[in-house]
C-alpha cells in the first residue's frame, strides 16, 4: 500500500476536528483510500489549546506542542512546503489575506494537493489557484467550503454526472437561517433574534458576512463553477442580506403561506446563468421552507432525474472536518484521475434584473383613500399581473400592505415602483421591500 | 482519449431512458468520464416500441430494429458477451430468475463491468456476483438499484468516507408511501388508496413486493452491505408491510403528532447491526414525516457530521437511467480504483426483537370497565414505562385505544401482550397492532 503524508496548517475548530478524526479512525480511512494516510505534522501557533480541546498528542505539532511565534510558524510552514515527503496540505487558517492566498499558491506550486474549507478565498481569488492546479496536475479538495457536512461538491462532480443541472437553490448560511427561524417562531424583531444567535454561539461577534449574504454568495459562486464551469465574481451576483427583514415581513409571509429564507439561487435559461442571493418568500409546500435553525439545505433540479434535496449541518467542527477528511480519502484513492471543477465555459452570466420570479412588494403609504387602486394600476401598467393584495394594516395616518405579483422580471417591478414615486411623490413613506416568491 | 464500448440488455422504461440520455448528451458524458463512451448495441425483443417511445435509431438494436424471438435475442447476447469489444454491460431486464442471474454472472466472468438497477437480484443473490467481481477485478455499478435517482450508493461509498455511519433510515418505496400519503390526506382506507395508486400508475397490477415491504427490504440489504460490509438475507430482516394499516391507525398517529410511514431502519449498536422494515409512527418533527407521495428519502446519522437527508425521486425512466449513466461515467473515469462495496465484515447481525424503540400499541377490546388499568398494569409489569394513553373510542360493546410506550425492546412488548391474552382470555378482540415510534 502506498503512503500519503499530510500536513495540517491551522488547528482551530475545523483543523482540530480533522486531527481528531485521524486519531480515531485512521485504519478505516486507509482501507477506504487504499493508501496508508499519515497525518505527519501540524503547524499551529497555539498548540496547547488544540491539544486540550481535541485530545491530540503534542508530538504531532511542529515545535513539540509549545506556543509558536508567527515567524517560527512561518519557518515550519516553509520547511513543510519544501519537504518532498509531504504530499497533501490541509489549510484551515481561513480568510482571504495575501498571506493565506500566497500560502495556498505555494502549496500548489510545490506540487502538493490542497484541501481547504476556505470558501471566501476560493470564491474571490480561486481562479488563479484552480488554473495553477490544472497546470501542475494537482488536486484541490473543497467539499468543506460549501455547506459544511453536506457532500454537495462531490454530488455535483461525481454523482450527477449522468444529468444536466437546470438550477441550484438552497439555504447555505446557518446563522441567517437561525435568525430568521427564531424571528418566525417567536415573533421577534431582527435585532433580538441576532442577539439570541450570538448568545447561543450561532453568530460571531462580527456577523456581517453571515447576515449580508456574503458568505452564502461565496458558496453559490463555487457551486456555479462546479455545475456549469463559469467564473462569477461577488460583484456579478446580486446579493441582498437579511438585515432589513422585520416582523412585519414575517407577517406578510404568513399571509401568503410562506416563510422568509435567505436563498441562494442559480438557474440556466437558454444557456445563460441567472443567479442571486436574497431573502425570498418560500411557499410552505417547498421543502426549503421547512429547513430551520442552523441546518443547510441544497435543492438541485436536474433535467433527467428531477428535484433532489440534500440536507445537513452547515458548520461545526466534526461536520466540516468530515468533509475535509473525505476529500483526502478521495484524492488518495483516485489521485490524478479526479477533476477539480467542471471544464471552464465561456462566460454567459446574465443580468439578474431580467430573472423572472413572482414577487411580493410591501408598501408603507400615507393613509389616503384610493391608494390600493392607484398602486395596483401602476403595477398593471407594466404588464404585471397581480395574484393577491394583502389585508391593509392601518395605523394612524399610515397604511401598510403587500402585493403578490405573477412572474415578472425585477426590472419591471422596479419600473412600477418608480412610476408610483414619480406620479404621486410623498405617497410612499419608504422604499418598498421587494422579495421573490419561491414555489 | 480511451474508448469504452457499452452493451444495453433490455430497453424498457429504464433501459430506454439510458439510451435516450446517451443520444442527447454523449459529448458531455465523455468529458466527465475522460473516456469516449460508445453505446454500441441494444438487445431487446420489442425494439419498435422502444424506438417510438424513446426516439432511438433502429441501427442501435441488434437485428436492426425488428422484433426478435427469445432465442435470437439470446444469440445476440452470447455474441456481445463473447466480443472483446464490449467493456461494460448494462442489465435492465430485471427480476431474480436464473436467466438473469446467469446473464450477470457471465458478464462478470467475461471480465466486463456490470451496471444494473436490479435490487432484487443483488440483494437476494448478489454475494456470488460481488465475490466473482472482486476476483475478476470487474466493477458492479448499482446506484440505480437503491432509491432510483437518489445518489445514496456513491454518497456512502465516496462522500461519507471521513465518517462512521451510525444508522440509516428512510422511505425507500414510493408506491407504499403514495398509498399511505393518500390514506393520510384524504382519510381513505387501504384498499381505496391502493386502487388510486393503481389508477394513477404508482402501483402495478401485482403490487405485492411494494406493499409487503419486500422491495424496501432489498434496498436496505444493499445499504447495510455498503455501509458496514455485512451480508444480510431477506429472512434475517424483520419485514412487515403496510397491508394491515387502516384509517384507525392514521387517526392514532394524528393523536400523537405523527404520520405512518413504511420505514427502513438499520443501526449499529456496540458493533451489532439491528435492522428492520415496517410501518412506523414518524413524529411530525422528523423530516421523514414530511416526505409525501412517490418521493424517496434517506436519513443517514454519522458520528462526526451528524444527520443528513437525501431526498429525490425513487423511480421513473429518466430518474433511474440517470443513476445508471452516472455509474458508467464513474467506472469509465476511475476504473480499477473504484471499489464495489465495503470490505466484508464478520457477521454481527442482531435479533431485531432486541431493537429498542418507543412503541404505539393499539388494542381492540371488549368494553369492560377497568380494561385500561389492567392493560397499563400488564405493560408496567414488563418494566415498560407508558408515555400516553389515547382517547378511548367506544362503539357499542367494543372499545379501541392505543398506548404509547417509552423505549423498550420488541420482546418485552410481546411479553406484555402475551400476559394480557393469558390472564384475560377474550378481552382482546384482535391481535394488537404494534408500531415503533420514530422521533
Amino acid at each position: 500500500m502506498k503512503t500519503m503524508k499530510i500536513a495540517l496548517l491551522g488547528c482551530g475548530t475545523v483543523g482540530g476536528g480533522v486531527a481528531r478524526i485521524f486519531g480515531e479512525i485512521n485504519p478505516e480511512l486507509n482501507a477506504r483510500a487504499n493508501v496508508s494516510l499519515v497525518l505527519d505534522s501540524i503547524v499551529e501557533i497555539n498548540p496547547p489549546a488544540a491539544i486540550e480541546r481535541f485530545q491530540l498528542p503534542a508530538s504531532l505539532f511542529c515545535g513539540g506542542g509549545r506556543l509558536l511565534q508567527p515567524d517560527e510558524a512561518s519557518r515550519y510552514i516553509d520547511d513543510l512546503l519544501a519537504s518532498p515527503e509531504i504530499d497533501l496540505v490541509v489549510e484551515t487558517i481561513g480568510g482571504t489575506s495575501d498571506f493565506v492566498f500566497d500560502l495556498c499558491h505555494r502549496v500548489i506550486e510545490a506540487g502538493k494537493h490542497l484541501v481547504t474549507a476556505n470558501k471566501a478565498l476560493l470564491a474571490e481569488r480561486g481562479r488563479t489557484l484552480f488554473d495553477l492546479a490544472e497546470n501542475k496536475g494537482v488536486k484541490i479538495g473543497f467539499e468543506a467550503a460549501v455547506c459544511g457536512a453536506i457532500p454537495i461538491v462531490k454530488t455535483i462532480k461525481e454523482n450527477f454526472t449522468g444529468d444536466k443541472i437546470l438550477s441550484i437553490s438552497g439555504i447555505m448560511n446557518g446563522t441567517s437561517n437561525y435568525i430568521l427561524s427564531r424571528m418566525q417562531n417567536e415573533s421577534l424583531e431582527f435585532g433580538a433574534a441576532l442577539q439570541l444567535a450570538q448568545d447561543n454561539g450561532y453568530a460571531e461577534a462580527d456577523p456581517s458576512l453571515d447576515i449580508n449574504g456574503g458568505d452564502a454568495g461565496h458558496k453559490l459562486i463555487l457551486l456555479i463553477k462546479l455545475a456549469w464551469g463559469i467564473d462569477v465574481s461577488m460583484d456579478d451576483l446580486s446579493i441582498i442580506g437579511i438585515e432589513n427583514i422585520g416582523k412585519e415581513d414575517i407577517d406578510f409571509a404568513n399571509e401568503i403561506n410562506a416563510k422568509i429564507k435567505l436563498i441562494c439561487y442559480a438557474k440556466k435559461i437558454n444557456g445563460d446563468i441567472y443567479a442571486t442571493v436574497r431573502p425570498m418568500m418560500v411557499k410552505n409546500n417547498n421543502f426549503l421552507s421547512q429547513v430551520n435553525g442552523a441546518t443547510n439545505a441544497v435543492r438541485v433540479n436536474n433535467h433527467y432525474s428531477g428535484i433532489h434535496f440534500l440536507v445537513g449541518k452547515g458548520a461545526g467542527s466534526g461536520e466540516t472536518a468530515m468533509s475535509i477528511v473525505s476529500d483526502i480519502v478521495f484524492i488518495a484513492r483516485y489521485g490524478e484521475r479526479m477533476k477539480n471543477t467542471a471544464a471552464p465555459q465561456e462566460r454567459i452570466f446574465a443580468d439578474a434584473r431580467q430573472f423572472v420570479f413572482p414577487y411580493l412588494i410591501t408598501f408603507h403609504t400615507a393613509d389616503v383613500p384610493g391608494t390600493t387602486g392607484f398602486i395596483a394600476t401602476a403595477i398593471g401598467n407594466q404588464n404585471i399581473n397581480i395574484e393577491t393584495v394583502s389585508h391593509n394594516r392601518h395605523t394612524g395616518e399610515k397604511a401598510m400592505f403587500s402585493v403578490a405579483t405573477m412572474p415578472s422580471t425585477f426590472e419591471k417591478i422596479e419600473a412600477a415602483v418608480e412610476a408610483i414615486q414619480r406620479e404621486r411623490p410623498g405617497l410612499l413613506l419608504s422604499e418598498p421591500k421587494i422579495m421573490p416568491i419561491l414555489y
